[in-house]
């Protein structure tokens, strides 16, 4: 095992079809973008990774890939440095808008990420060792997920409907719990939300919980709202909410809404990289944070992150894009390891119509994942639907996700809902 | 490499002769205590810890040790939670009064750590790696110590004077900086005072800063001084000392003297656990942590305490008690995964008259070892050393490390100085 050198690293950008979300930036397009990264050694093992797969960020996978080729799969420490040199200070734009203000810690984090999945992925099997066991070993036998509830279309415009139908008001909200929570089992709801007045939003909370009163419930308007409503909803949720998720923009605006909310507030958006950590947290504009590995560095990074929170007595929950099952597989090795992950674990999965890149995806069994116990991630690529969602990819014309502008295309009058509220 | 699951653990107490070495609690006893763990696994394959030699803590690592026959060496979320059940609530003291209060955290990190760093030996030896691959990767290709100076007698009281003669003065001081730097190549200096009156302390810093003008330098009373003399002593030594170490007792008197001084503090004695972090960091009372992975719970925790000082612009050091190779090497390999270890390291190695319990121990090369590349820790035990080091121990009399009382043998007045300048 002294030569797990890195021979060759397979970018893959792809697409696969994506329901018409709503949420404050507009609506999912037609088909959501992820790259699959492939990290080959000599010694015949391999490793899986999962990341965005915006135009930006896929040009620095590229280029960040091209620089592995002789690498140890255990330097971490060598990865991060070449991703460094690659994003070379300049900071890549965050395409979806939700974590601030772009940084060049950021990019590289989010390039770091992508490969060092990877390489713990070889690791593992290189152990014969799921990866929890480089992570500090396991502390649960199998990790919570949540029911992912979104507002949406019946289907996107011009198309078929899709199998989940339209939920555009409480009933519609309380129906997709009903289906999403019999399919899988999930014990938690979260609702994603910033698409109508917050008013609607409330009633469907309260919907929610006279439908499901044992299911902890959250909220998530992605910062659409101003702190004087934010604050109003925080009263009005009062005894309904595990936490309410950023509600208003800012470290400040957070800071404020939390001095007054009875409740914990949760962020993806204003907590986002180790930088914003000390003054977040002098200021206790959150009581949770919402890891990521995307975004944080990889599994590490997040592990650092947890430990973090842990000493500040910060709640830990963890967030999700659209994704598919290797960043499943990460996503559950991490939870799998992480003591102070107490909430259930938000995932797109649902969304996903079945589609993948892994040939047995690790699947809900009453809304949780049984930790996998086959070597490093515990998920094997299957390259015929790599092949064909690399086809969506070439064929569906789009190389950035823009909500926004998708939204524009049938409401010419609509912005970003970034405290409009 | 499915089944490493741990046969038999071997914990064996030692004793070796330590010079008289003064600090603020008296001096040091003619022999140090350690205690070595061997942890053997049913492939073959065992790992090194080594730990504090006290009574109340040998007696906590044998209860353990018993607990561990069974447990998967890479499980070390099991090793923290078999630790727990068997300190069982109950803080055991700290019998070197040199880590604050007791409590059953900072109790289950002592004995954790003992058995992890063996753990850990084991995991990169069943994978042929040395444990900084376990940590994230190699960060540097040596790691620096300092020179660690001790006012000293030249003899214990009735014997024979030691190699390296007295020093209770600056010419003292700096004649024993002048000798360890010529042998060792250090290129740092720690003075432990809190000995004689600050004044004489300062004079000591100022022969150090003229012999050695290169040399970054620190002193560490140990908490010897009020705030009102921590602070004048911080002016007086404005522009000599890269860090004063735990001048005052207390995060509060830490704080007050942080205020007030031109140089970072550091502690190893004010923040010696997670649990004091988010108050001493919110108060401003150190600039810098010293770590030390045999208090804070192990090399994963010391690399968790990393990231929170990276994040909080805290410096990161790392502290020294009385030690043998085993902890040099970890030590080591813990430096060599930590980015922003970036003081040199304290060592009490070349207090220890060559005595060690490994073959052939990590070396000192112009103040530095060159990390191993060896799988494990990169060290292995003697096993006639081990065996000659325990009979010391069952012949020497020593249980547990007590400084004052030993010091009050020959000064009926004496009592250990916290605060007393």
């Amino acid at each position: 095992m002294s030569t797990l050198d890195i021979t060759e690293v397979v970018v893959t950008p792809i697409a696969f079809p994506d329901p018409p979300l709503l949420n404050a930036a507009g609506v999912h397009q037609p088909w959501a973008l992820r790259t699959v990264i492939e990290v080959h050694t000599g010694d015949g093992i391999s490793g899986l990774g999962e990341s965005y797969g915006d135009s930006g960020h896929l040009e620095l996978l590229r280029a960040t890939a091209k620089r592995l080729t002789g690498l140890d799969a255990f330097d971490v420490a060598g990865l991060r440095r070449l991703a460094g040199e690659v994003v070379g200070g300049v900071s890549d734009a965050d395409a979806h808008g939700l974590t601030g203000a772009s940084s060049v810690d950021k990019t590289v984090a989010r390039v770091v990420s992508a490969f060092e999945t990877a390489l713990l992925d070889i690791q593992g099997r290189a152990l014969g060792r799921p990866v929890y066991d480089l992570l500090g070993g396991l502390v649960r036998e199998s990790v919570p997920f949540s029911a992912y509830l979104f507002y949406k279309w019946a289907a996107h415009p011009g198309a078929e409907p899709d199998a989940w139908g339209e939920a555009v008001d409480p009933e519609g909200i309380v129906a997709q719990a009903r289906r999403m929570i019999d399919e899988y089992g999930f014990r938690s709801i979260k609702l994603k939300g910033g698409v109508f007045p917050p008013a609607e939003e409330i009633a469907a909370i309260r919907a929610l919980r006279e439908a499901f009163p044992e299911h902890p419930l959250r909220l998530d308007p992605n910062a659409a709202w101003k702190v004087a409503t934010s604050i109003w909803v925080a009263a009005e949720t009062e005894g309904l909410l595990e936490y309410l998720e950023d509600p208003a923009p800012g470290i400040d605006g957070m800071a404020a809404v939390a001095a007054a909310a009875p409740m914990p507030l949760a962020t993806n958006m204003c907590v986002v990289g180790f930088a914003d950590i000390a003054e977040a947290f002098a200021k206790r504009a959150v009581g949770v944070v919402l890891s990521d590995h995307h975004f944080w560095g990889g599994l590490r990074a997040s592990a650092e992150l947890a430990a973090i929170c842990r000493v500040h007595g910060v709640g830990l929950s963890m967030h999700s894009n659209s994704h598919l099952g290797i960043s499943l597989a990460a996503m559950t090795q991490l939870a799998a390891a992480t003591p102070n992950l107490t909430y259930a674990v938000d995932t797109h999965i649902p969304w996903q119509s079945g589609n993948d890149v892994v040939a047995e995806p690790l699947s809900f069994q009453d809304g949780s994942i049984r930790v996998p116990r086959a070597p490093g991630l515990g998920v094997e690529l299957d390259h015929d639907a790599l092949g064909r969602m690399h086809e969506n990819y070439r064929s569906c014309g789009i190389r950035d996700r823009d909500d926004e502008t998708y939204m524009r295309g049938f409401d010419a009058s609509f912005t970003n809902r970034k405290a409009y509220w």
